[in-house]
């Protein structure tokens, strides 16, 4: 609940790629959002024409707590079909919702999931949301971290991300695994309330390399880095084995698992979260959190699309704004 | 039902490392598996006294249709600690299981878990259960497969195994990959009862390499080999990107997942199957299933260790030895 002389929260959502099904999605979302944050304010970022079209059951934004901040389309958008014509308008909503977080006008923002190749084909180079606003906002290290909703709370961050995997040993290094669980360690108390994160860390190789005979990168640097960062005061024990480490019953005294690649954490995650994952960008001086999935362009329009992960990402927006308030 | 004429369906145990935990999972998965399995015979391989004072709840092996077959430990064995003086007890008891076997005495052999070290130190160069049995029985080509029990039935299959993972991408080959996929068609086929096994196949890289874009392993061999394996009548799409297949969405039509190296398929398979998970080795010329745990040393002699794995690794074993023979 809003306290006397508390602001709201407020919350800003960028729809995304206009051809896909962020619009359809934030409107689904926020039908439910609504009813469970009546203490927060949403703003939702796009082209008002487009956002009203796509909204299906009816769009909530027409009341309060909900507003539209208009931003024109280029061309008009048809469901499934991209255009570079409207990839300045999809930067444009993300530019905005940053400007006005790093400003304190919004608490925390979520994005809805935009399509690289449109802005890429509007002549702007883009690799994705988390490395653009990572260098908007100066931000030296970002990590990835995905989540499960409050029901399946695991929560998997990742020391690289998108290489090939071939290059994923040589982008280990001693310092950026210290920095990394630093970033992840902060992030956890300051916007999550956990004021003692355990991290587990898995190693690189299978069984965590076995004392040094199928690797030796735990040897080298994983282990290494654990001691330093122990030394900071962080608890992220390891490193183990991935498939020994992803059982329940490991997972059960986690806040966190810190996993060396792409593939060694998020198929797990995304198996265990049931397509109700987020993707929180944790280093960032601004609170972001995303919807795990793509721009499903052939389920734009439709209204079959399942808002399962926007209600997460929303909810876990409001969640660590709230913390972050409070902190 | 075992019917007239039809001689049981013979299923051999070894009960492994005799510091370890597989003489009382053992005992503990047979009190089950009799109930289980009636018109099964079974053949416990290990040294009756260690047995015997394992059995914990009392050795179900005293009576039909249980024996055991005694091999004599060369030195008394303490739960927990290793001895180099029983390698060759332990390697022993799989040679006795693997000749019989491929002598048509056994339909099928269970093994528990050994330790490598133990052998190793005892002069016998071994990196695994898994070669050594394929070696002994001359197979060129074993795929490991893990599987979940009858309530979880993921199965997941691996493309390399217990390499160091800067490595995987260049072990990957177009004619080793189609080897893999026909091993897994053939088995399926003969040991699953499934007629038609469609087997999904992941990428390698993130998001399967996005055209290339995070690397070519996609494109330049596992397409191709693909390609030649649907060519041979084998059901094998892909690549998919692995956090998206292993979706419950997209299992739900798969008989087997081919992941292209350890830490990408066994994380979401052993989450999966809640420590029932079994090990089995494809392309054998006998049935082959395993435990997908290792000795825990710790946990010998307590009678606390879970039994779940090695009871899915007998039902496997039973029905796998089924299917074969009345394929």
């Amino acid at each position: 609940m809003s306290t006397a002389g508390t602001p709201p929260l407020a919350i800003a959502i960028t729809t995304g790629e206009p051809a896909g099904v962020g619009p359809e999605l934030t409107a689904a979302a926020l039908r439910q959002a609504r009813e469970r944050w009546p203490q927060a304010h949403f703003t939702v970022l796009g082209d008002r024409s487009l956002l009203e079209a796509r909204a299906g059951a009816g769009w909530p934004a027409t009341q309060d707590p909900v507003e539209i901040e208009h931003h024109a389309l280029a061309v008009p958008a048809e469901a499934g079909k991209l255009n570079a014509a409207n990839g300045r308008y999809v930067l444009g909503l993300l530019d905005a919702a940053i400007d006005g977080a790093v400003s304190g006008r919004f608490d925390a923002i979520v994005t809805a999931p935009l399509q690289k190749s449109t802005i890429n084909d509007a002549g702007v180079p883009f690799t994705g949301h988390t490395e653009y606003i990572a260098e908007r906002t100066n931000t030296p290290r970002v990590v990835m971290m995905l989540a499960g909703s409050s029901e399946r709370p695991l929560r998997v961050a990742l020391a690289t991300t998108h290489l090939p995997l071939k290059d994923v040993s040589a982008a280990l290094t001693i310092d950026g695994l210290v920095e990394t669980l630093s970033v992840i360690d902060h992030d956890l108390r300051a916007h999550f309330g956990l004021p003692a994160p355990r991290i587990l860390v898995t190693g690189l190789n299978p069984h965590a390399g076995e004392n040094g005979y199928l690797g030796r990168e735990e040897i080298d640097v994983i282990t290494p880095a654990l001691e330093l960062a122990r030394a900071l005061g962080i608890d992220a024990p390891g490193s183990y084995p991935a498939d020994t480490l992803f059982q329940p019953h490991y997972l059960k005294d986690a806040d966190c698992v810190l996993a060396m690649f792409h593939d060694q954490g998020l198929p797990v995650l995304k198996y265990a979260t049931f397509g109700e994952g987020i993707n929180v960008t944790l280093g960032l001086p601004i609170i972001r959190t995303s919807v795990d999935h793509g721009t499903a362009l052939d389920l734009a329009g439709t209204g079959r699309a399942d808002a399962g992960s926007m209600i997460a990402a929303i909810d876990a927006a409001v969640t660590m704004a709230r913390h972050k308030r409070t902190a």
